[in-house]
């Protein structure tokens, strides 16, 4: 068991009070000998103030709960890796939960954690979470009365603090990359149109499109998971319709495409060029390095903290702080995949 | 602010002592009209009980201390998944720390959990932990009287339970996977000799050979570090000196190797074989999907938050629990880049 302040009056033959009155710095006229008894003593028992009991008298736990849907995803480890190194130059600690990316755990997650009296919650919403879904957690946010700050989606309604990744930007210069090279046959191997982020990423090809006045044709978009088998098998029917680029909505799509194009010989880049989006570690080490887009996890993470410790301190609680709307444009990674298209007979350069 | 017992007695016009009583369902003759009105305003005021002053009375916190190196890698990321699914289970929290692979922090993480009143810590050293190092964490632990699981380091010396994955086995798996094809001339492509995982690794490989009646020739060792470009550099000298196959000590490693083999017009496996460790996801993404080692970080995880609740429980605390020695063997994952050495003039087989 821990060694209590009883453990140190026992020790030292002195009062409770008398201890506490020492440890905890208050105004005393204990002679310096006994005081320096009671500092021996503390040490010789290894006494730490009850973080429990400094906690529930200065209602600040000094810990911020972090929800994200899978902490095993390369974008929310290096994420939380971001939120905890900047928590921690604050004194804060993060109580982490994994939503397992659905939607309904998301929100138990919050009742959780806001049990557990953290000071603020950083919150990525699972994948599943609709705009309507979204909306249904605001309740459990203000009825916990804990400062929330939303990671991936306008948070404008739920009256919380949010950071947001520019997704239509990040496609857009992804394919103005592309159309930069000469591309003009360009495949969007995308994720499920459902999502919010999806719809975001198709948005900024459009308009990359249309500033290079180019109309934009909807039968490029071959619809998948954000997985690896829907780079496979989509592959397979990009180059047979003679596109000259793929712009794979995740690197993990990307490495899907690698595989297919490998296996039929088709040669990255100066067959097809390939951009991916997410810049995992993975994507500087294929075998030809892949053009991406930087999500910026660990940034995010950060400012997440940062923006959290603000809003937890009991002050701006009182005062109602501002909420905050935080958006990043990522960034494009050349390497290895993209070069400008070779002119084909059946090409269209 | 949340509220609190004092705004349920205002609101229900009764005592701060009869509100308690009902809530925290203690014997009382308080009458069920009296009763209900005080749930129904614990409802109205979203009421729940404050988790600080719950774990100050029952000295427990019911959460677990998690450290590890870097949760952006992949192992780390898995684990801790593994380790917050089976807490959550039984009611308990995570908090989790990085120590940035410096043990120097590993030791400061241990100091700053014991402070937060956590009921057990689960650490996984950092890679440059030497076994002098881990003593020095002895006395940080004892004083601290909150169980510990030390995970991927023998915690005998520390009186600690631990689980830890048989590297010396992973890699006797890998070495006699390559023999058993018919490969003799096999290059060990190692993390830093200093480190105790390649040393138990180079043992295992050591002991593969010589059950197969082969001299163990310290040749066939490259030092490198456990990244990418140690596999690129090391590639090239493999290929010249004529080995028909490869044990690169990580799948990141095998990343740079597959690089320069590519580069160089060497086939997978058709002209040398390769094997990695740590299937990380991208292993079974490459060109040539990875014959590797699965360290099963996840089910590690889940068996260390098992053991941990264990022995947090405050019985077995008074009791003494026995400490558990749990040991992994990690699995060989087949995958296509292994085959049997071609007959080559210059070859060995």
């Amino acid at each position: 068991m821990r060694s209590t302040l009883k453990d140190l009056a026992r020790e030292t033959g002195l009062s409770v009070a008398t201890v506490s009155l020492v440890l905890n710095k208050k105004r005393h006229k204990i002679p310096t000998v006994t005081q320096e008894r009671i500092f021996t003593a503390a040490q010789n028992l290894n006494y730490r103030p009850n973080q429990l009991a400094v906690s529930l008298v200065k209602q600040q736990s000094m810990t911020i709960g972090v929800i994200v849907p899978d902490i095993s995803k390369y974008f929310f480890s290096e994420f939380t890796l971001g939120v905890e190194e900047e928590a921690r130059r604050s004194g804060f600690n993060i109580i982490l939960s994994n939503s397992m990316n659905q939607w309904e755990l998301s929100g138990e997650c919050l009742e959780m954690l806001s049990g557990r009296c953290v000071d603020a919650i950083i919150m990525a919403p699972s994948s599943d979470t609709t705009h309507d879904r979204l909306l249904k957690l605001k309740p459990v946010i203000e009825k916990s009365h804990i400062p929330t700050i939303l990671i991936g989606r306008d948070g404008g309604e739920l009256g919380c603090s949010f950071i947001i990744v520019n997704q239509s930007a990040g496609a857009y210069q992804a394919i103005k990359h592309l159309l930069d090279l000469g591309h003009r046959k360009i495949a969007l191997l995308t994720g499920s149109l459902n999502l919010s982020n999806t719809q975001e990423r198709i948005e900024g090809c459009r308009r990359a499109f249309e500033e290079a006045g180019i109309a934009f044709d909807p039968s490029c978009i071959f619809e998948g998971q954000y997985d690896y088998d829907s780079g496979l098998i989509h592959a397979e029917k990009v180059a047979e319709a003679g596109y000259t680029a793929v712009f794979a909505f995740s690197d993990t799509i990307a490495c899907g495409v690698y595989r297919t194009f490998i296996k039929k010989g088709i040669r990255i880049p100066q067959d097809i060029s390939v951009v991916g989006f997410d810049n995992v570690p993975f994507a500087q080490m294929l075998s030809v390095p892949l053009t991406t887009i930087n999500q910026l996890a660990h940034t995010i993470g950060m400012e997440a903290a940062a923006c959290a410790i603000r809003e937890s301190s009991v002050n701006n609680i009182a005062a109602g702080v501002a909420k905050k709307r935080i958006i990043y444009d990522p960034e494009l990674i050349e390497r290895e995949s993209t070069c400008p298209p070779l002119s084909r007979e059946d090409g269209f350069c």
